[in-house]
């Protein structure tokens, strides 16, 4: 399964909306229908987004005529802007539009640019490939034989683009050492990317799952039935707090209250060190349909209001450790998150 | 609104599955589709299945033939069984069932037995009518003018049967007297009884009421938008210890982290004093397909395993008050419930 694949000058995505019940892959050539795609969600994930946005911007570098490099640097910062403006948590895509615009800051023509994007893109899915890799080599180590995990929407390959996931990745790496694990995924309203995606990723890798509502974490938490709580995260404050799925909050606490040890599970590109806390993460709010519907069935009444925040920050106190390419991070994470931070800038500066 | 009616010897009830989209009366007058109703959550919510129960075990009482009142006592064994195998968690059942028994037991022939159960059924629903106005009344004194109220599930006059529900109920008569509330209303997956319940009551009562997924909940606690929790409850133990709709359990978690009150509003007929806690409470685990599908349509690969417990246990630790038509019950609840119960037998023997 690749979920994004870049050859021949085109973006090639998974749809993910249309899983598990059909394998659609979109043709992308047009940058417009990339940023369309991370909108609707057809690829997500913070990693995901993070990559699907590198190629997208060296598509847009394509479609642009200008001859000389100052032109053509200018238009290229109207891409640039409509990715930014595609999604607002996820901090991957920001730091992905801060490396093109790197890239295309260092070309000395138009020809030199579109080559030096479509590298860095590249670049960035195969340092990507090698992070989730080790990170979930490294989060192995919390989970032991015969553990039960909890999660909390989709942190697969489909989640990240790439062979292994965050959280999932950790969960696959665990199986393939021989360790038997199973996971209670949660279904992830509204948009179901625990039953549709989770679940679906993890039986093709054999590793049991059972597949519960959001609501019924707290009961299997409070019944003993659950070793430990692993999820991803979209952005990552310079203090912990981590900004992830809508619901991964309320997990956190009856982790906590119930004495079961919380992980998150994320690359350091989702590690947004230049805000010191959750409170500046800004936090997507999407459609009331997609709350008011189910997978575009009504379930409420014609004129009820809704409210539909994606996603919710989970303070850094209720999470136990954050497992990172760069090692397992644990409090106080203001100094060690900063630390693994400039560890990682240093390993960059070579390559 | 009448969700259940007896006239005419038969028993007629709003068939609740059907709700927000449609407003469909069954006609039933065979006892076993009263079982059927019940089991299919036709009728739910703890004191509208007492109410239906008692309705239904009179339409048993006119099937039986047997003229000598020994063999119809006999027979009506089978009706009561039929009834207590329905749902295991709501208690107002069983206590229907144990007040038809008793009713039964008086009579000296089959006509005074039939009549009987008729009278105690419509008692039934008489009581419970009065009960449930009064804890509206008590508990609105727990509602602040300009409050925002969390609730789970639906509580309403549908859970109820009659004029007033019990959360839904107190917030009703908070509203009566002027206050201006407004409710946030988890949709209560697997089956979407606030989404499609909650709501629509709300609207018909003109408060406002906006509609999350059970996984915002915590968001919004933590927010500062929620003033205060208030639940119903389908068994509450003799310590406190209250069953309620799966996910309730992780509501009141996330109150207390977050120091906002958590309410049980119930009728005396949920309370169960002959069990000690809720660890003894049994809970229906329901069909997997209501969590595998969504209103019919399948959300999760093919051959996926789920859960699905029904209910939940909030141990009594985290409850600030019990509602009651006997008064607001506060902790010791072991203490409190037991002179609430007491003072309730004392008031029903006059009668």
């Amino acid at each position: 399964m690749k979920p994004i694949q870049w050859s021949g000058g085109k973006l090639r995505l998974l749809d993910q909306t249309a899983l598990p019940h059909q394998e659609i892959y979109l043709e992308i050539s047009d940058y417009r229908e990339a940023v369309r795609a991370i909108k609707a969600l057809q690829v997500r994930g913070a990693p995901a987004i993070g990559i699907a946005a590198g190629y997208g911007i060296a598509l847009g570098a394509r479609s642009i005529k200008a001859s000389s490099i100052k032109a053509f640097q200018k238009e290229m910062e109207h891409v640039l802007e409509d990715f930014a403006a595609s999604r607002p948590t996820a901090v991957n895509l920001f730091w992905t539009i801060n490396r093109m615009r790197r890239a295309l800051s260092t070309a000395d023509s138009r020809g030199e640019a579109v080559e030096a994007l479509e590298k860095e893109a590249r670049l960035i899915q195969r340092q990507q490939s090698a992070a989730m890799a080790v990170l979930s080599r490294i989060g192995s180590s919390l989970i032991d034989d015969n553990c039960t995990i909890l999660t909390h929407c989709n942190t697969g390959q489909l989640a990240t683009g790439v062979e292994y996931g965050t959280a999932l990745g950790v969960i696959k790496a665990a199986a393939e050492q021989g360790k038997k694990v199973s996971v209670y995924a949660d279904e992830t309203r509204p948009l179901l990317q625990g039953a549709r995606l989770t679940t679906w990723e993890l039986e093709r890798l054999k590793i049991p799952v059972t597949l519960i509502t959001d609501s019924m974490a707290g009961h299997f938490i409070s019944r003993g039935k659950i070793d430990c709580v692993l999820v991803g995260a979209d952005r990552i404050a310079a203090n912990g707090d981590t900004a992830n799925k809508i619901g991964t909050y309320s997990v956190a606490v009856l982790a906590g209250e119930n004495g079961i040890p919380f992980y998150v599970a994320a690359p350091l590109s989702s590690i947004d060190i230049s805000i010191v806390s959750g409170d500046h993460i800004p936090i997507e709010e999407r459609g009331r349909e997609e709350v008011l519907e189910f997978q575009g069935q009504r379930i409420a009444p014609q004129k009820v209001r809704a409210a539909n925040p994606a996603f919710d920050v989970t303070p850094h106190r209720y999470i136990t450790a954050i497992v990172t390419e760069k090692g397992i991070i644990r409090p106080p994470y203001k100094r060690n998150l900063k630390s693994a931070m400039q560890e990682g800038q240093q390993c960059r500066k070579p390559g």
